[in-house]
C-alpha cells in the first residue's frame, strides 16, 4: 500500500513518517513540503536518515492513500482533487470535522472550500466510528483536545450519568503548537511557566460538542474548554468536571469506563490517576475517573501523546481501519519512560 | 528587629532567608534546621553566601518575631512555647489555619498538638484580615494553592455573583512539594510530565472553604480542587470555574475585580491571561476574570509563585503588618523575567 | 528465545522491557526486582500495560539469556552463578568491563566478586569488538558515556591523527543518574541548572582508556573526562579535542570517519552539529567532525541515547550479535521528535 | 542621575529596567523600542506593571547616561551621535569591544559605523579594568560568554600558571540569543535537547583573546571556544582546559584564585563544583578550580546568569563605577533559589 504525505515538514507531518517507517504493509511513496521542496527528508529532519526521500512540492507518485498534515483551509483545498479522483483521504487538519458548514465559518473565519465533501466524511475517532471506517472516502482526523475530551466523557454521556453542564480543563505541551514561529513558543518565554490561553473559547470545542451530542441521549451538553500551555513538548491532560446524575460510587462509575472501553486496543481506563509520560510516543489514551463525594462532583482524566494518538498515531489507526488491516499495525510502540 | 527563622533548610525557610536579607528594618538573628545543624548556611545553600550564619539546632538568641517553615504538626510543637513566652510568630504550616479542631483531625491524621491557640490565630491572608494582623501573636500564613484560590475567588463571592458549586483546576510547579526526597519530585519522572494528583482530596480545601464561606454572604460554597503537577520549579497558576448568577458581563465582572483589589499593593487585576512567569521570585498574585457567554460560565484565574506570595514572601508581608512597617519592604522585587 | 531480565525496576530495565516487546525472537519470560517483587510489571510501570508478567524476587524460569542491570558489585554477585551455569550473559552494569581487577578496586572502592570472569568477558561496543561478540559467554555492556566518548574517538586515534593528550567535555540528562532518589536528582535542584560533577574523575574513565588504547597505534592516549548534568532527561553529548597532527583538513577528517563508520547500522557521520533529541528513543549514535583551524584543534562531537545506545539498546545489539540475529532487530525505531 | 534605555525590548533591555528599579540613585528617564513604541511598558512587559512608563521610538529625555540593548552595529549608530553630544553611553553590544576594526569587519561582516570611538571605549569588565572605568565616556560591556571565561581564566593567565593552549566548553541557556524568534529557540526543538552551535568560531572569541592577551604576560593564547545550547532559560557555564606548567596542586591553584579575587564583589571563587542555578537573577559569578592529576590538566569552571552579570547586571555595575557610586547599588540580590 502506497501512502502519500503532505505536508510532511510540520510535527505532524514528520510524525506520520516516523510511524509509517515501520508499518510493515505500506510503504512511504511520497512527501511534500512546499519550504522544503527538493531537499532531501533526512536534510532538514536527520532523525529520519534512514528514510532516502527527497521532498516534492506535488504529490507526483501515484498512492493509495493521501494524508495531510496541512493547516486548515489549505488543508481542504488540496485534498479536493485527491478525493475527486477517488483516492481515499485522512485530513489531520480541522477541516472536514464539523457537519455544520456555519459552524466552520464562525470558527475559522473563512468560507468552507469544498463543502460537498462535509457529509459524506467520517470523523475519524475509532471509538466512537470504527463501523463507518472502513468503507469512508475522507476521514477527518480529530483534534488532539477533542481526542482527550471526547474519550474522558464519552462513557458518561452516554449512559446519562452526569449533568449536561461540563467544564474540561485542558493542559497540553508547546508541540501542539506546530512548528512555525511564534512568541508563544519561544522557549524563554515557555519554559518555567504555565497560562490558560484561548479564553474566549477554542475551535475544538465545536467538534466535541458535534461528538458529545451524538453520544448522548439528552441534548447537547453545554461544555466549557479552557486551554494551558505546559512547559513540556509533548502531551496532553484533561481533567473534566460535572455534577454526577444518580448516586454512583467511585467504584461503580470506573467500572462503567472500564467495560466502555474494555475492547478498544488504545483506551486504557487506570485505577490510579495517570500521567503523560506514560503515553509518550505511543498510541495510547489513559482514562481515569473518580467522584469528589463531598461535592458530588464527577471528574473525568484523560490524557495521550498530541502528536500520536491526538495526530499522527490515529491516522494511522483509522488507516488500518480502511484498509482492513489489524488496527494496531505500526502503533504498537510501548510509551518511552522516562 | 530580629527575626529568628525555623528550619531554614526548606525551601519556603530559604527563600525568607532571601528575602529578609535585603529588609532594612529586619535583621535575621538565628536559623534553625535539625539536619544541618552546626553548618554554615552558605555550605548547604551557596546562593546565600553573602549571610555569615550557622545554623543551629534551637533558636539560642533572644528575637522579636518567630517564623517557622516546619511540616505541620512539628511546627506547632516547637511554636507553642515561643507563643506562651510572648514572642510574635509566623507559621509557614498549616498547623494553625483551620478553626474548628476537628477538621484539622480529619484532613492531617493527628491531633492538633495546642488547640488553645486556634482561637486568636489570625489566617495570614492580608486581602482578607489585613486589620486583623497587626493585633496578632500567632499568624498562620496560608497554603500556597489557598493564596491563589481564595483571591481567585473572593470578589465573586463576595458580591455573590456566582453560584456556589465551584471547580478549581490548580497547576503548580514542584517546589510546592518541598526540599525532602520522593519518586513524584524525581526530575526524571516529573520532566516532559502532567499528572493530577491528591485526586481523593487536598488538604487545602478545608482552608480555602473556611475563608470563602467567611466573605459569602449566602452559605459555604462547594468546592472542588484538582491539583496537577507541572514539569516547572515555580508557580501555582489556578482556573476556577462557577455558573454566573446575574447576566453580567465580561466587562462588569472585570471591573468588579479591579474595583475590589484597587488598593492592594500585591493583587493586580490584569486584562490579559496572566503567566506564572509574570509573578517569578515576585510577591505578586495576578487575577484575570472572563465570562464563556456560550454557557454563561464564569472563569477565574489566578497565579502566583508559591515560595514567596504562596509562602516566604507573604509571611514577611505579614511581619511587616504585624509591625506596623509598610507592608511592601523587601518586597519591591520585580519578577524575573524571561 | 527467552529473556531474563534481572532488575527491571531501574531505567535501564525498564527500557529493556520495552524494546524487548517488539523483538520478533525473543521473549522477556522473567522479570526480577527486589523492592517490587510481587507486584505487577504494569502496576509498577503503567506504560507496560501491554506486558502481562509478575515480578519476581530472583530468577525463576530457565532462560537462554540474562541481562542484568542492577548496579555495580550486586550485578557480579547475581551473575557469577548464572554464568557458571553455562548460561549466557549480558551485564549492564561496569562489573566486567575492566580487564584490569586493581583497576576495578580503584575506582569502585572493592575486591570484585568474581575476577575469574574478566579475562573472558567481552567490551560489548560492536563497534569495537564485533567478531568477539558471538562467542562470548558474558559481555559487559559499556558505559553510557563510555560508548560516546569511544565512538568518537576511536577513528582518530585508530588512524593516529590526533595527539594524544584528549579532553573530553561530557553533558548528561538526569535519567542516567538512575531511579535512586537523591538531591542531585531532585526536580527544583536540576531544572534550570547545569553542574560539572565528579569533578576529581569518573568512572567511565578506566574503562574509556582501556578501550582507546587498545585501537591505538601508540601508548595509552592521556584523557580528561568531565562530566555535566543537564536539565532534561535522556540524551549525552559529548565534545571531544585533542591537537591534530598532520595538516589534515575538516574535510579529510570528516571523510576518515565517514569511512570508517560507513558499515556501521547505528553510527551515523553527520555534516551538521548533531543534537541529542535526533537520537531521542533510538539506538543511533551520531557523531560529526569539525577543526578549529586557528589553533588547528580537532574537535569531535557524539550524541546518543543513554538509556537507549548507552544501555538497554546496545545490550540488545549485543543480544542480537551473541544468538546470531540480525543486529537491528527491536532497534529500529527511528527518534522520537521533537 | 537620568537612565534612558535604548530597546527595552529585548531581554537585556527589559532586565535593566528590572534592576533599575530598585536603584536607590538612578531613575529610569526613557525607554525606546521601535516595534513597540508608544505602548506602555507594562502592556508589553506585565511583570513591569510598576514602571509606569510609554515606550518611545527615539530617546527624548534628556539623561546622564545611556545603556543600548541594541544589536550590533545598530548600536553603534544609535550611540555615535550620542557620545558625540558628551553624554556617557554603555553599549551591551559588541560593538565597541574589539580594539581592532579588522577583526571587527571578519568577525562581524561589517564595517565599524564608527570606529573613531573604539580606541577610548573601555571594555566594561571591571574585574580587569576598574580603573579606567570612572573616566570612560563609553563602556563596551562584555559578552555574556566572554565573561565567564576571562573571569575563569585570567588569573591562570595572568600568573603564568598554564600553558597558553586553551579549550573552553561553553554551555548557555537559551535566553542568550534573544526575544527575536527562531527554529533553533523554538521550544519543541530546544526542549529535551542539546547541542554545539558556531562550531567554526563564535563571535565571543576575539574579544575573549584580545582580553586575555592583556593579561598574559607571555603571548597571546591559543583558545577554542565550543558553544552548547542547554534546556535552560537563563545561566552560562564555561569549563576551561589547560595543562598545568609548575607541579602545582590543587590547593595552591585555588589558592592563587581566592587570593586573586579576594576584593571583587561580584565574583566567588568555590570549593565545590558550582551551579547555575546559584546565580540566577543575581550578579554572581561563581568561580571554580580543580586539577586532573593523572593528565596534570588545569580545570576552572566559571557560571553566572547570562542577563545579569553576563550582560544588564553589568552594565549596572560599570555605570555604578563611572558615577562614582558604590558598585553594588541595585545589584544586592541574591540567587533566586531554586
Amino acid at each position: 500500500m502506497k501512502v502519500g504525505i503532505i505536508n510532511v515538514t510540520g510535527y505532524a507531518g514528520v510524525e506520520l513518517a516516523r510511524i509509517l517507517h515501520r508499518h510493515p504493509e505500506a510503504e512511504i511513496a511520497a512527501v511534500t513540503g512546499r519550504s522544503a521542496a527538493g531537499k532531501k527528508l533526512a536534510e532538514v529532519f536527520p532523525h529520519l536518515s534512514a528514510l532516502d526521500m527527497t521532498i516534492t512540492e506535488e504529490l507526483e507518485e501515484s498512492v493509495d492513500v493521501v494524508i495531510s498534515a496541512l493547516p486548515q483551509t489549505a488543508s481542504a483545498e488540496r485534498l479536493a482533487p485527491v478525493v475527486a479522483q477517488g483516492v481515499r483521504a485522512i485530513d489531520i487538519s480541522p477541516d472536514f470535522r464539523l457537519k455544520n458548514v456555519d459552524e466552520y465559518k464562525t470558527w475559522y473565519k473563512t468560507d468552507h472550500p469544498c463543502p460537498q465533501y462535509l457529509e459524506s466524511a467520517v470523523f475519524g475517532l475509532p471509538e466512537l466510528h470504527r463501523d463507518e471506517i472502513p468503507g469512508a472516502r475522507l476521514i477527518a482526523n480529530p483534534g488532539c483536545y477533542s481526542t482527550a475530551v471526547i474519550l474522558a466523557l464519552a462513557p458518561a454521556i452516554r449512559h446519562g450519568i452526569i449533568e449536561p453542564d461540563i467544564v474540561a480543563d485542558c493542559k497540553s505541551g508547546v508541540s501542539g503548537a506546530g512548528r512555525a514561529l511564534a512568541l508563544t513558543t519561544h522557549f524563554s518565554e515557555v519554559n518555567e511557566n504555565v497560562m490558560a490561553y484561548s479564553v474566549d473559547g477554542h475551535r475544538h470545542l465545536p467538534e466535541v460538542t458535534q461528538e458529545l451530542t451524538r453520544v448522548s441521549s439528552g441534548g447537547p451538553p453545554g461544555i466549557t474548554l479552557l486551554m494551558h500551555l505546559i512547559p513540556m513538548t509533548r502531551g496532553i491532560l484533561v481533567s473534566c468536571y460535572a455534577r454526577l446524575k444518580a448516586g454512583m460510587s467511585k467504584a461503580e462509575v470506573r467500572q462503567l469506563y472500564a467495560d466502555h472501553y474494555r475492547d478498544e486496543p488504545f483506551v486504557q481506563v487506570v485505577s490510579e490517576s495517570p500521567q503523560t509520560k506514560q503515553t509518550l510516543g505511543s498510541n495510547s489514551c489513559k482514562v481515569f475517573t473518580t467522584v469528589d463525594v463531598r461535592t458530588n462532583r464527577f471528574i473525568a482524566i484523560a490524557c495521550l501523546d498530541n502528536l500520536v494518538k491526538g495526530a499522527a498515531g490515529q491516522a494511522i489507526q483509522n488507516m488500518n481501519l480502511m484498509f482492513g488491516l489489524p488496527e494496531n499495525l505500526a502503533l504498537e510502540q510501548l510509551a518511552l519512560y522516562p
